[in-house]
């Protein structure tokens, strides 16, 4: 069964993830690659920024759909976690609290947990730098949360506007975040690494001096366009 | 005698500060365990962030209340400077000038200044990073400034959306920037240790795979306001 | 000849460019020297951050102005590169997509060019961190672009606030970055090497203990203008 | 058959409607109202503002996902409107061009449609105040865009932060946009108008000078809370 | 005695107030010239906006300090309102949740309020307006608060950048809002006067074809400064 | 002789304008209309937005460069003005103060100035709505400006991201501004004019029920890109 994005009070403990060796496939292509090859979609914010450069992840979402400045659902979350997910959190109105922090971090990465994706703020990015615990936020805040409301973990959720399905994979680097559908995915890697190969093939040309006009033979279409060399 | 947030036309030459200890102790502790042990407020704006990550300062706040796009004040506040204390400077309407930069910086630092806090633009900040000199600021911008119209040092100022007296202590760090009222210090230190300890204790249980859920024993509330497992 | 702003459909293939002498000596004292020694002018917006801390770069302008997520136009900018140019993308209307990576900058790099400036954005930004081709950008996100509709290159541009003719002087770094006209180069550097001088000057005194207020002495002024020490 | 949010290249020619006295009851209750009565879900982001105040409008959402800055797929959408449709824009990637103006909206309202809800720009605003379309947009530009690139129409959406179904319905007034689910809208309709009664009553106490202290009985709350009166 | 910012679970009972006949006075002057009389201090950050034109009040500052989203002290604060006071909401974290709706404007305008002052959200605009209850907020939006956590009535509050001690005086109309301090009242309200009378004289040599040149004497000084006229 | 953008310290007395009957040519088509009929461009930045709604108005730009927060220049701008023009204001650095109110809009009504558009603050703004005198700004904001600081009146001014020379047309209504360059003024007001034209017939078929699909035949184009009803 599925629920709409939105439903409240519930916790689903059984999602489907993709295929391991698929996902590890995703992360070596990066985000760049893998948004194009799924037809330029899945992108989230261009506001969703690592707390630290060079890590490289892919991963199945664990979702929390959680009220505004209100953590409880995290705590929630962190049981259903399985070994190479992810915690995707989407508040249910704009915050920039900080839902989450260097306690839960050492929580989850306990049980697996690769990192967190929250279109919230953060906290303790000093101590997840040096845990190797890479988050994408929406800001850097140390404003504390509560324990009062019920949200979800694990029905669909819009983060950072994209929708995020439990058990979707996220992909996240220096570029930001990408979200694969998983029912897509083995396609969507397929694509990708095609993609790969072709790049190399046109990074040695470019490196040999060629130009993208002869590569991709533009010339003819910008003349007909009406490009005028003066 | 205290002066209104908003005099103009005033340098205060002794301002109290707290304890060296003391302020060297909310140093240890950091943004986000102040700001929780003081009861969830003094955080200054998200957008404050550092030059450089990885600085960790607590200091007297040295106030400065600016024009827009005038640092002449700057000059005024750098000889009212002890060891140890920190320049905070709040615009009187919105800036981004580069109020600041790497001769300041040399002047302040060789009267002990231990940084400057600024709602307003920040420049010079490969020099201020190599000469070690933290900077929080809105922005990095190198307009330059005017030195036409007074301000005031030393009177109480709104940064960030903080009140900031002078004699505060700022406590700053890759989380953001923190201000602690000098009459509170010592309470908001016995606080915020206490929390270290307890956290540490925290800390070992969720390595230990304990839940959130069982140390804090969370199970029972959550089934009271409704949440369901399915 | 010279083409107006906004004019579309146009390559302009030889522009002049400033002495290199006069360009690396540009570079050598940096934005906020720059900025100041020509009169305060010429900073682009305060958004425009480099994708990685460190670079330090001045080179003549190769201007593109590209339609909304279409960077068709860059390609044929390659081809128009000398030796030691910088790109500068202007879109004709506000968009943040990822108009340029790392094949792109592969090309661009064998043909001896020095950096990106774009009111855009930008992706594959841990590569192009590693080929040290430094990027001045809007955003970074990987939102890919189309090939449909013309542009111009080495016409003038208004990229981030500030009019950019081909040919003009762009000067780089952690601070941001500022256009220099490539008519005034010659007397922006004098007046920018003679500000070094003065600031070289001022360092040693500012070290040595002296204030500003005395250096510059701002004391019987600010007593004028009514300044009260209390 | 259903179609993923990011599903290019498709037209669905049939969706399914609520019934329309549900529209027409969620229109009367208004999007406050509406918003409680589902549990506090389906706000689209609080920039999505009316071009003139007065409007209040419920409608079944006829979705278009059109690529940034292109418009094409607002004429496909047209044909595919009943009356007492609305349309829904969601760009594929961040946009501020003016996808609409008054020639779409003579079309559009031929057909009986209700107005727009777009996240992106509109133009002649004046025009749309004359004859009466409402519009909620992130922003008024005249930005002209382009009929290159393929998008959907009747696909789910993703629209200033939230699902949008075909056939959901839209509720949108001075206070902004609501959505609801198709298969929920007759339960949020008997909600809504439950809490409107409620309210009335309530209003009627409040006219009579009671405190909301009284009628919602909190001070025993406040007080365990520890709420102290000085 | 007074509370400091930040105070939490305090409601403050008897405040002192302006006499009424020096808030009309104010009120009669607007927010330009106010603002102007006290030396330029007191306005709120320009996002702060009326949800409808026309507008003109000054009132009373009944403060409230409100956690995120959370609407509680609202209730408590209207059973401390006096004829001819006005609300100000400050949230202790970033909010734009809609704390504030007609059934509250109800309540508060049968105890004499005239309006509302929120660093947050608001919502059932349109009846608000109908009501003629002037609210001037961060922005317009219908999401729904909770009722679960303290914060304080009438202690001092930072609000949209801006010191306001309850009792202060809060001057508000199209231009925005700024506040006086209740003890520098009769004062500014003098000079407002006094500024008043002069614009008037102005007003009638600027309508009779002077420049503000010749009336400002400034053209030696522009000379001076090194104006040419080409 | 021109001066390029950026010179400070110059009041240019003698500038061209355009044929008046051109000027009101382009009045009657509007911002929309004008903007495509020169090849989309010359659109001012969205967030300049009217301060009072209905206001079309075309009229010759007398520019002014004004340092951030100094509004002396406009006084000396007041003096250059003829019948028609109207003021554009561009600050040397971001700026939301408040340059300009009632006093200068009556000076300027009186030499016939048909308004400001103005990249910072505005004040007065419903005795100006009263005054029929009409601005587009950045914002509303009443924070008090200086007299310290030369600037330029009739050099080029890069005004919210579009280059404005003197004399070139501004044209401005509630879709927002839009520039056009002296020299081209005729050209575009045919091309307008043609445009407007082709849309009254247009608007005429749509009015009768054709489809966009129809009248400007896409169905082929459509199908043989892919597009895929179901």
């Amino acid at each position: 069964m599925t629920y709409p994005v939105g439903t409240q009070g519930v916790v689903v403990q059984n999602i489907m993830r993709a295929d391991q060796s698929v996902i590890d496939g995703l992360a070596a292509c990066g985000v760049a690659t893998v948004h194009e090859a799924q037809g330029r979609k899945g992108l989230l914010a261009s506001y969703m920024r690592p707390i630290f450069s060079g890590a490289r992840v892919a991963a199945s979402a664990v979702t929390i759909s959680a009220p505004p400045c209100d953590n409880w659902m995290i705590h929630v979350a962190i049981e259903q976690i399985k070994a190479n997910d992810i915690l995707v959190l989407a508040p249910t109105s704009p915050s920039d609290a900080g839902y989450f922090g260097d306690l839960l971090a050492t929580s989850a990465k306990v049980r697996g947990c690769r990192g967190l994706i929250i279109d919230a703020g953060v906290r303790d990015v000093r101590d997840l730098t040096e845990m190797n615990f890479p988050v994408w936020s929406k800001c850097i805040f140390a404003q504390g949360t509560i324990k009062e409301t019920l949200g979800s973990v694990n029905v669909p959720v819009v983060c950072a506007g994209e929708l995020v399905h439990p058990g979707d994979i996220i992909v996240a680097d220096d570029d930001g975040v990408c979200v694969v559908r998983r029912e897509e995915a083995e396609e969507v890697l397929q694509k990708a690494q095609a993609r790969e190969a072709n790049e190399a093939e046109k990074r040695a040309r470019f490196e040999a001096g060629e130009l993208g006009l002869d590569i991709y033979k533009m010339r003819d279409r910008l003349a007909e366009k009406g490009l005028k060399y003066v």
